[in-house]
């Protein structure tokens, strides 16, 4: 019971800013790829910078041609890029970063603050 | 350029557990209910527990009709469900609870480690 | 065994921003101080929005009228506030808000992004 | 303005069971003891699993002496352990484990499940 409570809490959890949840839509992404994404951070989380199509495909109803597919094109529309690293011992590996996402994400939320801000003024001036 | 990051702050996170990415896909979960239900846990944790299909279409691709269809469709298949209750005032509201998504979640949890456990145990023993 | 982890988990979590356990010091708060203010935000998440010293004092190894000095010590240094609410009933009520606490962490770290940037410039420079 | 807060919301989150702020006394930690080891599970999140006292007491308002003395009595109380783990390329290093602790917490879970059934149970008879 103990153990199973304590390993339970070692599976751990993720931390997603709410502002995605209620943005993703006027980030014009749909379900799938939000899910797509939350699979990537989830999976970086865990240690695994560079999960693969197969990996991803696994846990989702989506085929591994379709993930595929969703990668390339959140790559190309600037959601999430492909670095290059190099480990201690020089070797060359990729991984994702979604920081693209995040910055996305933040204009969203500063374009939401501005058009408030307006809305405001006009409304005093009224 | 502070406030404006104070803001961001106060948006706030949400927090769920790793397994429910890694397991939804078992529950027989797809990605636009799995959003579904996350677009509800992150209503219920801003204060509003029974979010209408409206306000869940607005934020998603997802039209009032369809949406209405799948919370139905979700408390049939026991992954959420309505309380009834009464505030300090005596009066009757709803809400939805999430429990019976986590009931399971710790189900298929639980359902893993026993299946871990045999492969180690048949491993021993060959 | 399953009802137990369903318990833990809906005790829930408190999500704290990193910075905030490297940066206390250079705020001046002291250890004490910290916690005091993590429960105040874990009992704030969890709906009581003006804990008293009695209840705070209950999980602490600070007596009463130490967590009441510390509260009030905190609130003159601009950490915590008081905020006067009204319910929807009308009747007055205060809670405390920690966005003083935020505000002052942004200021922190935007003032660690200066120095850095001015730093760097400097190595560039030579 | 949008760099700061990209930069802001990297720096990321740490995620706590709410249950240690109102159980760390019970297990008996002092708050010093108890953001002592909050510093070490948010170093071991940012990838430094084995920071030294002096790393910890540059944050803290505790010299480097009495980390050291506190990491020693931590471990020899059983809240954490020093696990021996061996690299990609065979060499050795140490990091800690936490584990010991959220043990800790669990088992205290459990003993407060307990009493509050057998009271629930002690109301019935009566």
């Amino acid at each position: 019971m103990k153990s199973n409570i304590v390993a339970w809490l070692q599976e751990g959890n993720i931390t997603i800013p709410t502002m995605l949840f209620s943005e993703y839509r006027n980030l014009n992404l749909n379900e799938t790829e939000l899910v797509l994404l939350l699979n990537i951070i989830t999976f970086i989380e865990k240690g695994n910078e560079f999960p693969t199509p197969e990996e991803l495909s696994a846990r989702m109803t989506v085929s591994i041609a379709d993930c595929h597919d969703m990668l390339r094109r959140l790559i190309q529309r600037g959601f999430i890029e492909i670095m290059d690293q190099y480990s201690n011992e020089g070797i060359r590996f990729e991984k994702y970063s979604v920081k693209p996402l995040w910055e996305r994400l933040v204009d969203q939320f500063l374009l939401n603050s501005q058009v408030t801000r307006q809305l405001e003024q006009k409304t005093e001036e009224t």
